[in-house]
């Protein structure tokens, strides 16, 4: 990369960069690029949808290894800006060099909220931001930043939309391997250790054949439109059951949509439908719910930046249920770190 | 924890503060105590060995969640003191207490370089130190640094000798996978990432099937009498293919030993046995070699902690092969980081 490329600062090196280091690894770029749901979605959103980007300025934010900006050159765009705040960069860069489209490509490495662009404003913004929860990370910000300072008023945001939808599930066996495993550690006793556990959603695939609700839409995000405080929330929920169970645990799942596209793009991350790398989010609940089909669960969930560390996600839950079998009530706060 | 216990200075937040950062995490621990050839092999050397711990004072070096002190106090230790710098310490502390061990065990929050001891010497140092390829992560050297500062002259480390060995594999599917994958990635070559995906060595688990020579012994190291610096090495290793294949790559493993049992125990991390979580450490080859049974690969393997950051690990091998379906001669580093 020549100087002018290079643009982060030589500051001290704060917990935001060891975020930023974790991106510098090509091990989960290499898992992001294998991700073939999520990465075939860009790539046919752009090229399948070339009449949008031909002769158009793209900005890609957090541009990782460049897959993105290079579907945009491919597609014809008359110039692409990628901006990667972590060393991968500098093999963006190579990437952008060794495929020929140096002079369609601009890698720029530095903090989107610092670096200069040498456009005023850009035609569309492409972005792969979404974390665990669709939230966790917070890159979401980013995006509504670059936004702000860079797109054109009849600009597109690509994805420029995302839902987040809430499942019930029953859970027994991995609720065993993973909450009550340390009731009986070879013998002792690390209940304090399960306290942890029950306050940490948990990240993984959920076997469709769990899912013992219909789907219930918390909310939807319009990235044209919305505003970083939208991304913290209180929604309201009501969970019907699909049949006779128990319920261990809530699961929330993510949806992304291209809307501009000629004809609709967008995949899912639902234990429905084919795994993701974002796998799903699981809440487990204190105590497991009896629930017949068509009996509701209803309450809230809500989600907010951790005041002390922003990365960080703070969700709230409150819940109350009355069946023929049982009922109950119940408030639990959750930390994804 | 009372403020004598808790040692941690508050000092700048360094890159070995986020190295111990790793270790507060509750998901670490749960992956080591659920790795059962790990657990239960300690397990066994302490319970088993009853009359080796009886009226002891013992050290737990690093000591995590403190099951091998609780252990060790369940096998009738006088007293024994697990020192810990991450945050777990905590959960340690805890976990003693609710266990009844209270005035048995206690947890030292710090670095074993700078805590205090109450005694002058103890019996038995035991340690679960081994990271992947034996050496990553260096908390040997943290191990030798408590055995020459607090071991009585006659006292037991537990293990207290550990090999390391090596074999070849036929690997193509999954070097196509790991490593050829940068050839064309949706279309665009990212062979830049080939090589820093080829100087990296890979942890994961080899299937039996896939060995394809004798296992060569790298190395022995003796606790009770090795000096940190023998962490460091250049060994020679000679492979014997057993079959007709293709070598793809080299794994190396390590076993560990704790001899002053009644009956030997130990256990091993090869891919010949059960599948643990430190796997094995996959060295991919720049060139495939044809090899036919009874042919042999001579060459050395080399070890040091990287200069500019200590806990990554730099590997050098050379290696040559004269065969009837072709010969070569190669050298190759790596790093783990």
């Amino acid at each position: 990369m020549t100087s002018e490329q290079t643009t982060l600062s030589q500051a001290e090196h704060t917990a935001a960069d060891y975020y930023f280091d974790s991106y510098a690894h090509f091990g989960i770029h290499e898992e992001m690029l294998k991700d073939t749901v999520r990465t075939r979605s860009y790539q046919q959103s752009i090229l399948g949808n070339a009449h949008l980007y031909k002769d158009k300025i793209v900005l890609d934010v957090g541009c990782g290894t460049g897959i993105l900006s290079l579907f945009a050159a491919k597609a014809g765009a008359k110039h692409v800006y990628g901006i990667e705040r972590s060393a991968i960069a500098e093999q963006a860069q190579q990437i952008v060099a060794d495929n020929g489209y140096q002079s369609k490509v601009t890698i720029i490495r530095g903090k989107v909220e610092e670096v200069e662009l040498p456009v005023e404003k850009v035609d569309i913004i492409i972005s792969e931001w979404m974390g665990y929860f669709l939230m966790y990370e917070s890159m979401l910000d980013t995006v509504l930043y670059a936004r702000d300072k860079w797109l054109q008023p009849d600009g597109l945001l690509m994805p420029d939309k995302c839902t987040l939808s809430l499942v019930a599930i029953e859970d027994a066996e991995y609720r065993h391997e993973k909450i009550d495993f340390w009731d009986d550690v070879y013998g002792f006793n690390m209940q304090c250790i399960k306290g942890l556990a029950m306050q940490e959603p948990l990240v993984d695939v959920v076997d469709q054949e769990q899912v013992a609700t219909k789907p219930c839409l918390l909310a939807t995000f319009n990235l044209s439109s919305m505003t970083k405080e939208d991304a913290a929330f209180t929604v309201p929920f009501k969970l019907v059951a699909s049949r006779n169970d128990y319920i261990h645990a809530f699961v929330a799942y993510f949806d992304v949509y291209f809307t501009p596209c000629h004809k609709l793009v967008w995949f899912s991350t639902s234990p429905m439908s084919r795994s993701t790398h974002w796998k799903q989010t699981v809440l487990y609940l204190q105590e497991s719910i009896v629930i017949c089909e068509g009996e509701v669960i209803t309450g809230t969930l809500s989600c907010s930046p951790n005041s002390s560390n922003p990365r960080d996600l703070d969700l709230a839950l409150t819940y109350s249920f009355k069946g023929k079998n049982g009922s109950c009530s119940a408030s639990q706060t959750y930390r994804m770190r």
